[in-house]
């Protein structure tokens, strides 16, 4: 459905695709919004299941079901960038789907994504489409070592790439990573790495969160430090050209942008990716923002005003990966908000929860 | 069972008896700590249902429903104080019951209650016992005109009480109330209301919220507002009462302390009520404390560390009675903060919500 100004009245469903953390914890915001949450997702075991009676455990693909659940939602969003297309076009046939079908054909195409931000005048890395052998040996020729040769989707944590420092680890990288085609990403002597979560409405208004600093550890997110250790003209910047991405792309929702900040006399940015929904790195909000980015995005797919992204206090947020999650209920006293998913198994690598941890000035 | 220090692991399931908003906005708090709940109520349409898939339909009375419930979860909590004394001592049989069944038996008759804090040297209204309309006549004659006229049992805003303003007023305020015995209350003539919000853990530890300031409007609750506007000696001086009441309870959990502050020149405090569970005059803690009261309540009754009641700004808490719901979305924007609690009729004199807002200082 196409309507792009329909808002939702309390007591509405919001359909919500992917039956993860994000997921759950989209749903759990939406409740204090007085709006229910509908989640779609094939693993019986999806943590989001255990916070809403209303679900649906069907694969991607399975249209009758789709449509079964198009018919008992109101309005449709996602808690991951890889819906398939044809499961997003046959949801945004029947019901508003937001953030739009555009925003997900961008995002989980890496060719895509750096063309449209291209496009824009939105710095990235230097890249080059890799569909044979032979272009990853000019590409390699023409960005230099090191580089890294990704898949163009279904990347995450550090799935999908390879580090390239010699000419002759090209034909083992190009042979390993599937499918095709594939993107070579330059080398960028960055300094950090930070992100904004920005929102926007379906009146068009924009708000972003202040850009968070991020520590990855073994390819997964560890910490998101707020404030951010950058110049004052470097965040700004950020919040500029995340503005910059939502207006272009006629978003509506939450979405947030990995920047490489790039060292040197005048500091500056390139987008390292972008993410069309809530984020890991914007889980801080939660503990020290009014509106938090999961109640954003709801109100932002219901139809509704954009909340205060504004920031109490200075927090650290880090991720709880595997058995860490042992941390809680011991360590949880003081200045500390713990947030656990409620999966059963604690398996390594597996995001289990977070903690938020407050820096105070006092 | 009488294990005092069962301490819950995360994917642990709480048991709450009663499904309203209270109920929901406890689910919720516990969904962040990993925990499932499951909702017991003998409504089927109970706000607290949209919130989890965990839920019996059933009356507090029935007995194996009751069993079959204790057998799904690890400790049982509930959302109001009038829960049956035949019930709690099923449940508490099978399972932790936390807050204690002590704890009922006397927040839920108005002279056990006042019985119990007198018993403590906490200060509360002149009170007298009604049994026969002659009692009445003897304890109009001491406490004096005008005096109020309550139910022991079962009385909630404004409901099951009558001011005596006149001798005569007695004969027909008596016949009216049920069931008897009833208790008169004389006047006590107060500047304002507070409450304290207080909670107590497994361990022993002790935390309030600072104290609100509370308006009622037809008897019902409309605002909190932190600070309330008390000298700091009384604000520590309720918080130390609040206290003594959870320690002499050996309670677990967060219970809310009604105050009137006598106002002359030694202002003074008398308790009003007090109510076991999570209290309506303690919503604004979500939108200023990194741990609210419904994390605070789950934490506690967990077995696990209580959070930290500090607050970060100043915050005015409104309900949203009957079809003042209608203010959101519209009215939503800026330094607010909703919370619907989904239910689907508007009744006149129903909580439909409450809304926080921000006093910046800035």
């Amino acid at each position: 459905m196409s309507d792009s100004s329909v808002s939702l009245r309390p007591g509405s469903t919001i359909g919500i695709l992917g039956g993860g953390q994000l997921g759950r914890m989209l749903a759990l915001a939406g409740a204090k919004l007085g709006l229910k949450s509908h989640i779609y997702c094939p693993d019986p075991q999806s943590p989001a299941f255990d916070v809403t009676p209303f679900k649906t455990v069907a694969a991607y693909d399975d249209e009758a079901a789709l449509r079964k659940f198009a018919a008992q939602v109101d309005v449709v969003t996602y808690e991951f960038e890889n819906v398939p297309a044809a499961t997003a076009e046959i949801l945004s046939s029947l019901k508003p789907l937001r953030p739009g079908a555009n925003a997900l054909a961008i995002s989980q195409d890496r060719l895509a994504e750096k063309g449209f931000l291209a496009s824009k005048n939105i710095p990235v890395a230097p890249y080059r489409a890799v569909h044979l052998l032979e272009d990853l040996k000019a590409a390699v020729a023409e960005l230099g070592l090191p580089a890294v040769l990704k898949t163009t989707r279904l990347g995450y944590d550090g799935k999908g790439q390879r580090v390239l420092r010699q000419p002759g680890d090209a034909e083992a990288a190009f042979a390993e990573l599937k499918p095709h085609p594939l993107v070579l990403e330059g080398f960028v002597p960055f300094e950090k790495e930070i992100s904004v979560v920005v929102a926007r409405g379906v009146d068009g208004s924009v708000r972003a969160f202040d850009p968070a600093e991020n520590v990855h550890r073994h390819h997964i997110l560890f910490t998101s430090t707020v404030p951010a250790d950058i110049a004052p003209g470097i965040a700004k910047h950020a919040a500029m050209l995340a503005k910059v991405i939502v207006v272009a792309l006629d978003y509506v929702g939450v979405l947030g942008v990995e920047f490489f900040v790039l060292g040197g006399e005048r500091p500056s940015l390139v987008v390292n990716e972008i993410a069309p929904r809530v984020h890991n790195s914007g889980h801080w909000t939660e503990a020290v923002c009014l509106t938090d980015q999961f109640e954003q995005h709801m109100r932002a797919v219901a139809g509704w005003p954009l909340g205060d992204p504004r920031r109490y206090a200075d927090v650290v947020m880090q991720n709880l990966i595997g058995d860490e999650v042992e941390v809680v209920p011991g360590g949880i006293d003081g200045d500390t908000q713990p947030h656990l998913y409620g999966k059963a198994e604690a398996r390594p690598g597996r995001k289990m929860g977070h903690i938020n941890r407050i820096v105070r000035s006092e």
